[in-house]
């Protein structure tokens, strides 16, 4: 009998925090690509561009003239997917053709008066300037907002039609489909098990080690046991923590230290402006702050699409989409291979 | 007030075959695209490629020689992520890291001896040789393995890597997530309201008709209700059947007439062949073949990426990934778009 060895032999990963499987085939590894290849990320970015409606001081579409400013910059979606005041759709509501009202605003925020610099390449204050104002926004939209979605979409590949470093806060008057299936299976493991989930996962992670990206004395990144991307990380505090505003000062410089040196990280792998998906879920606010939510953890997922190389991804295609998500090499390569990477910025490298 | 108009106001809709929502932001086509643009499909294949390994006569990469085949052609994949004879993972089993032995097999379909041929573009009888073969390869493999999946993953954009008319078949001893978060739904439905979800769920939209892209007597195709992807579509049979194997020679030819309809229109849409990655669902096999599946109703997903153009795909990035699908046009937009399509294939308009 062959012995189990998970970087040749096929088998399933159980995600608790989504109640699924993912189909782990590292032995895929091996197989030719000869499919579609992207583009790889611009290089030259300007500093600032004159036609770029996110730089300071141009006008952005619906006419407006952005600040001069210096640090962080927050305004409204000029084609937002949510706005506060939609009319209902009523409810004729046969069981199959169920609608509801959807309302909420969409911000957009620049991390930095800059075009040319990434989360990475900023400064530590500046990057504390970020978590500062995302803690605001949670803080704020959260008064009224059941959910308040804070992600960042990062290069032409994942969407992103602007080079200029941002993010963007979705918040809305209802729980989407992903923090409620979280916060169900957060709830039956708190239920059963007496603590969180996350922090019960966080605490062997460290032990274990063999996942970990980049670690501190208040931060763990490490790409998780069950992981669908190839890169994909889980960024967590270690104290139990509900949401972003409750982090304290200490622990947001410590944040923005762990970012940067995630970040780095990713860019070195390629050695290209990483591109990725990312997003804050912590408890949910509105009419919850005043609900348990003890089985709750703050935590930042991160889905970057590249598999092999800066121009080859992972395609989730046919048999994810139809089936389950299938990946190519297992979490712990992946994070060995981070982990490994060092922690100077390519870029900045014998600076 | 104002009233509401689906076309106006962002709203949700509920996916009864997942158990989840889709917010709808219609408005959200009107915002100018400055993202990514992807490289148009090859218009020009050749119909024999001597370096291609999907040809009739040529030597794939384990070097075996394909026969000269002159209809459809079945091989096992040559880099399979699901093998027959992977060993257990085994059971030191912490709730969060769960594993499990994944076990199956992976087959590649080609369709057609010609690479410069689509579904849409062979001849009808081809295309039943087709249906003939998936509904073989169910009643085979599903004597053992609890799930086939029979899946297309067509164009370079859905990853792709071959121009070559071709679909793929995973059978695996597991139920993937998928089908088994829809086998749990369409039961429920079943047992609530005493019919298969899907079979209330054609009658509904063949009597209201603003969703439906193509019918015939025994086929319906509709871009559904809760369509997440800008142009999916749901194909399903009017009368009750379990699996595709299940289909009487006359439901078979029908089906090939509702394919070649359904993807003419496809590919006129954009006048380029239409990349999608689509797949079967079916009442479970294996074990299953001696349970009651009447909640089940066979039926196909397309699910296409393109939004905009020929170039411009919709992403599914950071709040569909960490939030909710969203979507920027309304299904009912999408089908009348569909249907007012000629059903003469662009390519042979005119010959
Ligand atoms: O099997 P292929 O065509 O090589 O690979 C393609 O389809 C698979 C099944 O959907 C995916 O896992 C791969 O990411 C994709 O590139
Ligand atoms: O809002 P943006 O950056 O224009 O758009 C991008 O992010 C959105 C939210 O993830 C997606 O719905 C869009 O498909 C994507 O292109």
């Amino acid at each position: 009998e062959v012995s189990f060895d998970p970087k040749e032999h096929q088998h399933l990963r159980y995600n608790p925090l989504r109640d699924t499987w993912v189909l782990v085939s590292a032995h895929r590894m091996k197989r030719p690509w000869a499919g579609q290849v992207e583009k790889p990320p611009e290089e030259h970015v300007p500093r600032h561009d004159p036609s770029n409606p996110l730089c300071p001081g141009n006008t952005r579409a619906n006419g407006e003239v952005n600040p001069d400013y210096d640090s962080t910059f927050l305004f409204e979606n000029d084609f937002p997917a949510l706005q506060p005041d939609a009319p209902d759709p009523g409810s004729d509501q046969h069981p199959l053709f169920q609608s509801k009202a959807a309302r909420g605003v969409c911000k957009v925020m620049c991390f930095h008066p800059w075009s040319d610099v990434t989360l990475p390449l900023m400064k530590k204050q500046e990057v504390v300037k970020v978590i500062d104002k995302w803690a605001e926004l949670v803080e704020e939209l959260g008064t009224t907002y059941p959910w308040v979605q804070i992600f960042e979409n990062k290069g032409a590949m994942m969407g992103c039609s602007n080079p200029h470093p941002h993010c963007q806060v979705w918040a809305s008057n209802f729980l989407p489909n992903e923090p409620s299936l979280s916060d169900r299976c957060q709830r039956a493991y708190y239920q059963k098990h007496g603590e969180p989930l996350l922090l019960q996962y966080a605490r062997q992670e460290a032990e274990k080690k063999e996942r970990v990206v980049v670690e501190s004395s208040d931060w763990l990144a490490v790409v998780p046991y069950w992981a669908t991307w190839p890169y994909q990380t889980l960024l967590l505090p270690r104290r139990h923590v509900l949401r972003i505003n409750d982090l304290t000062t200490e622990e947001r410089g410590g944040l923005a230290d762990i970012m940067k040196r995630l970040l780095t990280k990713y860019d070195n792998l390629f050695e290209i402006s990483f591109p990725y998906s990312m997003g804050w879920h912590g408890a949910p606010t509105g009419p919850s702050l005043k609900e348990d939510n003890s089985h709750w953890q703050l935590h930042a997922h991160y889905y970057p699409p590249l598999l092999r190389s800066a121009t080859v991804k992972k395609f989730m295609v046919g048999y994810e989409m139809l089936a389950q998500d299938q990946r190519d090499l297992t979490p712990e390569q992946a994070a060995e291979k981070l982990r490994n990477l060092p922690e100077e910025h390519f870029k900045t490298r014998g600076h």
